[in-house]
């Protein structure tokens, strides 16, 4: 029998807990690290009227315990939106709201994957997803991509050869438009075949849109959902980019038995009422025009962080000419050790992310993403001309 | 090689999935099934002012993403309040902001147990967190109460029982106040020695301490924290009573090892702060008014249950007399079958919640929650008389 004196947590966590410690969320002067939107064009005072709005109107259903799918109101127009923009055939009851597209991912991976089960990505892809496949014991295996997307002969090879060790594939996750963290959209012709090649090995696709409003030039491609008419696309969007992050709104579209296995894994309830009021009113009667105001303030900023690296990288390196979304791509010469000197870097006032943080293998050392959403165009252009000089003082970039 | 004729998200699932129907949240005419709050004293004009205020003051941090533990404004409101109203020793670093205290509880009871495990609860428990306990396959045992909370003797038995058979106890999870869905809040005595046998067995205790604002009469008995200076004491509290089921907003209050575990569990980043921001701002100027006026509706309509019930079924049942909360737990002879006739009485019109649903073991059937949060006074009044006519309908009830 234990003992008070005997007492120790230690004994009793359970086998999957990992101690997670307190993030800090720290900030360089400046900030290329994380992927945040303008705040000067965070839609306040939109919100807090079309929240005024919404609880005069049904607020009284805050005394209700939400239905675990979320707001229906905002599913609708989730729906709407989805067939109108990416030709998708959708209902409000294929649709989960979540907080943040990030649960949805979860909630997918945790509902697909056992430990040791294939998970294909891009080359490099977002961090909270890698970090979430990590999380439920994935094997994570990334394919060749070139600026078209993803390489169909890589894909194929890289299945082909899978299957013939025997392994289980659950799914491919694929951000298809201004990839986090390449910066490329995926063509239509390499969607198809990718498309093609995962049916033909039974890999469900997992689609990635978060970024698709942040269109500031050029035409968007249709999305995988409504190339695929088996069940075989899982769709996720945001409001984080374009509302903002801290109204914690995502959303998956699956197919029934997809939504139900993956709601064994939803977390605290229904998605937040409260933000979802909030954001249904503003949906309704703003958002195309604030999509539109926002890639006018973020044209500007990708333009600025272009001119800067043009003007202070010159041919030292190569970057992503990206016609939306949040970031650039900088990939230096092999062996220049961007990886090592991010934290140096970071102390000396420039954040960036490292690309061995984005690739399942660890490779990338020499590149670096690159955010223009959060800072000024003047302080990116600053920024990026201090990041020249840092990296001209650790004598890897020449002067 | 499979082909895409073969394809079947049967052959994909992981093994800890299971297929979650979508929950209807089906009410009755007269509900006393669900545990609201009452809709007309919701603060709706003061929260979207409060927002307003916020998103003016620093609604440009909504473009960040949340840190994980939660708005810190918010964190230092619920440390200060717990020092003050529950004797607590706690800081905001102590605190980790989550949706709803549902996410807590469970956040904790993933970090804390592998299947098998024991886990201990009063005699009948909150639905939420049993269903929470299973879905880690816990092996939840219950402890023999009367009015006075945990029966001393009954605990010790339980738990010189469980360690001769060598079986490991991670938690006792307790409702001390106005417990759900018994009514009662334990007397300090009965704290202290369920500490005292707790300690001895090096087991902790779960404290959920979610309805202790809601006191219309009698004197708060002090917290189980407030007991405990060994860390053994974890603490979930909600602003789901006091504010809206709607904002989706608990915490957690837990040692720094057991809360980095925690967080292993949390599922979409940072607690939304949208709501959040409009909470903190809230509570800051109005909190402790807009309790007392709320409480004060919940008297009126307490007031109201227990006399319909003295009306209607006299000397056929007991029922217990709450100092607060939001339900009378309804008892009558041993043999009737309320839980038989739950789905029948609903679909005549009145919704409970029989006592099977709460307990570990099943027991109960001749017992039912009553919530009077959410109808008027009069319409409690009308639904308790109809209850009666329905159950004496069905033969349990002599009229």
């Amino acid at each position: 029998m234990a003992t008070s004196n005997s007492f120790s947590y230690d004994d009793l966590y359970s086998r999957n807990s990992i101690a997670i410690p307190r993030a800090e969320n720290r900030h360089a002067k400046y900030d290329f690290a994380v992927a945040y939107p303008d705040p000067e064009t965070l839609p306040l005072d939109g919100l807090a009227e079309s929240l005024k709005t919404a609880l005069e109107r049904e607020g009284k259903g805050l005394a209700l315990y939400p239905v675990s799918a979320g707001l229906p109101s905002l599913r609708e127009w989730v729906a709407e939106r989805l067939t109108r923009e990416r030709n998708m055939q959708v209902s409000p009851e294929d649709i989960v709201l979540t907080s943040g597209s990030g649960e949805a991912i979860s909630m997918l991976i945790a509902a697909l994957t056992d430990p040791g089960d294939v998970l294909l990505t891009e080359e490099y892809v977002y961090l909270g997803t890698l970090r979430a496949m990590r999380r439920f014991g994935a094997d994570v295996r990334s394919v060749k991509c070139d600026n078209d997307g993803i390489i169909p002969e890589e894909l194929e090879t890289t299945l082909s050869g899978l299957a013939a060790e025997g392994r289980k594939v659950k799914f491919l996750y694929t951000i298809p438009v201004f990839q986090n963290p390449l910066g490329w959209t995926m063509s239509l012709e390499r969607r198809i075949k990718t498309l093609e090649i995962t049916q033909k090995y039974g890999v469900p696709v997992l689609e990635d849109d978060c970024y698709v409003d942040l269109r500031f030039e050029g035409e968007d491609v249709t999305s995988f959902h409504s190339l695929d008419d088996t069940g075989r696309v899982l769709y996720v969007g945001s409001f984080s980019k374009i509302v903002a992050p801290g109204v914690r709104l995502g959303y998956m579209v699956a197919p029934p038995e997809v939504i139900q296995r993956a709601m064994s894994f939803k977390g605290g309830g229904g998605v937040n009422q409260f933000a979802a009021l909030a954001v249904q009113e503003y949906a309704a009667g703003h958002m195309d025009r604030h999509i539109e105001e926002q890639n006018q303030a973020l044209r500007v900023k990708r333009d600025a962080m272009l001119s800067a690296l043009g003007e202070n990288f010159g041919d030292a390196a190569q970057w992503s000419k990206p016609e939306g979304g949040l970031y650039v791509w900088l990939e230096m010469p092999e062996g220049t050790d961007l990886a090592g000197l991010q934290e140096p870097v970071f102390n000396q006032g420039v954040g960036y992310y490292n690309g061995t943080m984005f690739s399942p293998e660890g490779r990338g050392a020499n590149c670096a993403r690159l955010c223009f959403g959060h800072p000024t165009a003047e302080t990116v252009s600053e920024g990026i001309a201090e990041l020249a000089r840092i990296l001209e003082g650790h004598g890897v970039l020449r002067a």
